[in-house]
């Protein structure tokens, strides 16, 4: 018995390892990459106490961080270079130190050079946190570089 | 002589004193406050080692907190609590380790419950990184709390 | 047997009915509105040969229009007035004369004075034209007015 | 003497007038050309009684209209066309059947393959009514068609 999906769904998972490995950020910030596969991820985030900014609340460059990462992944697991373009995001509610965050990618529309992608950031109640829209510009490049060359 | 100015400009300098003392992820990200007054910030940082993505350029999030962080310090420059509804940033070129981002906010619109922002992050060379625009509400509250009581 | 959601139902019914008669943008492009339920609208818009722009293609302002007006609908359907205060739209396929663009409006986010709403346009086939996300603010006036007085 | 600007300023209006001839949704909404240079474009419209939504206030659609447009000739006065993939649109105060109202398009950025436009639209009084910002695309095809053939 085969799985239709498995080759692709093994290229995705490759692709996020050698993206994750790379990405300084998402281990400094201490984000998880939880699941990937073609056009989508799921990445998660616990709120540090240098996460806050001056009203206490997780700063909203930090929640920026976790649903561009996410997109990031879902954008090259496909295994060719996305970078992005730009972006929009919605604050809707406020997260605070120690809770966790769980955000998820979803590929929206996908061209040869271009891509769009919803995530949605939900905290431990499962409610919404942010909506983040953005947008990919593919650079033709490989996302698994060989690096024995 | 008097500054007509001065009076709304030593408040700028005292809200974002005070609110630059409880931003913990200024902090840790360096980011410096650079210029304050009514609706308008001028801050920057230096793009760190552990600040790249997977690409090797500055992850678009450490852009996104700097240029929000701008925000947040012109919207609470009059000296009540703005927190962000949503923004947009669109990302020009990419940034490399040790290069110094400046980012400026301006305020394009105010009411007493909202507020348009534009944040412009340039480079050394002077060229433009982002642009960036977002929306605040206010909240009513002080920025200076009464710490004593 | 009581249905829970009749009377609710049956004030955004009356309310999009009162916002439809006033709404001439919506009669002049024959923008029709289709469903109406609290925090949701359809309508429906078929593209004249005046919609297309220079290129040949539905304009973007028309795919806005319609949209917007389904958003308005499904922000106005509680009874009480909000409007537009911003919005991103993507394009993502181009619309052609005769087609019949539906816009489906759905709330994302609602506070006392504040609402987010995300709508979809799909043509015949089935295939998403445009993807808009607005936010709106309430001014607390009713949508369903006294015209006796 | 010669101007080093006007073979690009020759281009730029025939551009302008090639795409203005062809644009249907322009001449319906009564929006004129008035200005246009490379990579900048002003164009007017005066706000007709069935240019009113429900609450008799400019609809947002007819703004985004006239900013689009502007958009379209700012970013097709270099030749070649462009088509918008997204853009974003800010409403700081509505406007009232009989205002003419003025967009001017400015070109935030530029590569081959796309672009970035910041559009303003004031009312008579000087005063902002819309920020829009919107990205394009470019398709390789000329502005100016050899009809001819």
């Amino acid at each position: 018995m085969t799985d239709p999906h498995a080759p692709d769904d093994a290229l995705a998972t490759a692709a996020g390892d050698a993206l994750y490995a790379r990405d300084r950020t998402a281990h400094h910030l201490g984000i998880r990459l939880d699941a990937i596969a073609p056009g989508y991820a799921r990445m998660s985030l616990t709120v540090q106490e240098w996460m806050l900014q001056g009203h206490d609340m997780c700063h909203g460059g930090i929640m920026f961080a976790l649903a561009d990462t996410a997109m990031a992944f879902a954008s090259n697991s496909r295994g060719t270079s996305h970078v992005a373009l730009n972006a929009n995001i919605d604050f809707l509610r406020p997260a605070f130190a120690g809770e966790t965050l769980v955000a998820e990618a979803r590929e929206g529309n996908r061209t040869r050079r271009t891509g769009m992608y919803d995530v949605s950031i939900v905290n431990a109640a499962g409610e919404t946190v942010c909506h983040f829209r953005g947008r990919t510009y593919g650079t033709g490049a490989p996302v698994i570089r060989d690096e024995t060359t």
